[in-house]
């Protein structure tokens, strides 16, 4: 095993994949590893839809191709997507997040879509979160409720061999970081 | 170190928080993992402020404290809190945020702050993400920008001796997980 950071390191968006299959466990564990994220008040607002199966997969792989047509071409090569449907929190929490104006079901749903990510980083798959698709689309091809939203699809899948492992580009310690206050260093 | 999955287990909220301070490199791993995490088109729209100088610390810990006045009141135990403020994403991610509906730097900010919490886990600190608290007041004390918001606190320190790891509670993995359709399993 590897410390969180080199984890955190490890995993990376990838856009490319192989074609050797996924074994269910490991789909499964990262499945589990999703489950066991928290949330605001432990509402689990998510439904994990795993794809797997054609036509089906190609037909979200191809929902996911943007206006520029290139966009997101590369989902078609992974051999499993996952839609990530949001679910109404808790009474509570949907009232907290209306008297202080926050959407709490979206910071869940990033949590989970993260532990699922870093699963698979540890188990040796690649992923990639996907916000931009065609939601309608989706929806109806794995029959969603009207009234639910997807605000992500993850790609799961080996990466070819080669594939590159990139240096992560990110502002500095020092413009991210504040200490007692906002712009103090 | 333990497998992610592990990991995944032990993180929880942590409720009570001794007297023992935290080491500033312990402070500056848990940053550095939320720096290292991903976020729409790179955008990484977080700004991560570190509070732990009283009479500052005390001052933001009251205004977590809720309308039951005894919710959060565990906050003014913790010697560090972190609060996370949303910064714009690049122009193509607000832009298809709008188009698509979907408020990106939410998921970005849940990834971000559950890598600061997978971090605190690993290096046997606790943690509490607080989503309830008086965001006008915790803005006027950071001196945070009006037009910015700060959607997340986070808590940090060590738990006293004795305090529990509790089992999560969870839906089961048949409820959480469809394939190939929603309410398929």
């Amino acid at each position: 095993m590897i410390s969180f950071l080199n984890l955190a390191e490890l995993r990376q968006s990838d856009r490319k994949y192989s074609d050797i299959p996924v074994e269910t466990e490991k789909l499964e564990r990262c499945l589990e590893a999703a489950r066991l994220a928290p949330s605001a008040s432990n509402s689990q607002p998510w439904t994990f839809v795993a794809v797997n199966k054609n036509p089906l997969l190609n037909e979200v792989a191809k929902a996911t191709v943007g206006p520029l047509n290139s966009f997101n071409n590369f989902v078609t090569q992974a051999p499993i997507i996952v839609a990530i449907v949001m679910e109404k929190p808790k009474m509570l929490t949907e009232w907290g997040g209306h008297v202080k104006k926050k959407e709490y079901p979206l910071i869940d749903i990033g949590i989970a879509a993260e532990h699922f990510c870093l699963q698979a980083a540890e188990d040796g798959l690649g992923t990639c979160m996907l916000g931009w698709f065609d939601e309608q689309k989706v929806k109806d091809l794995l029959s969603v409720p009207d009234e639910k939203n997807i605000p992500l699809l993850i790609t799961l899948g080996y990466t070819p061999e080669g594939y590159k492992h990139r240096r992560k580009i990110r502002k500095s310690f020092d413009k991210t970081v504040h200490y007692n206050g906002y712009g103090k260093r």
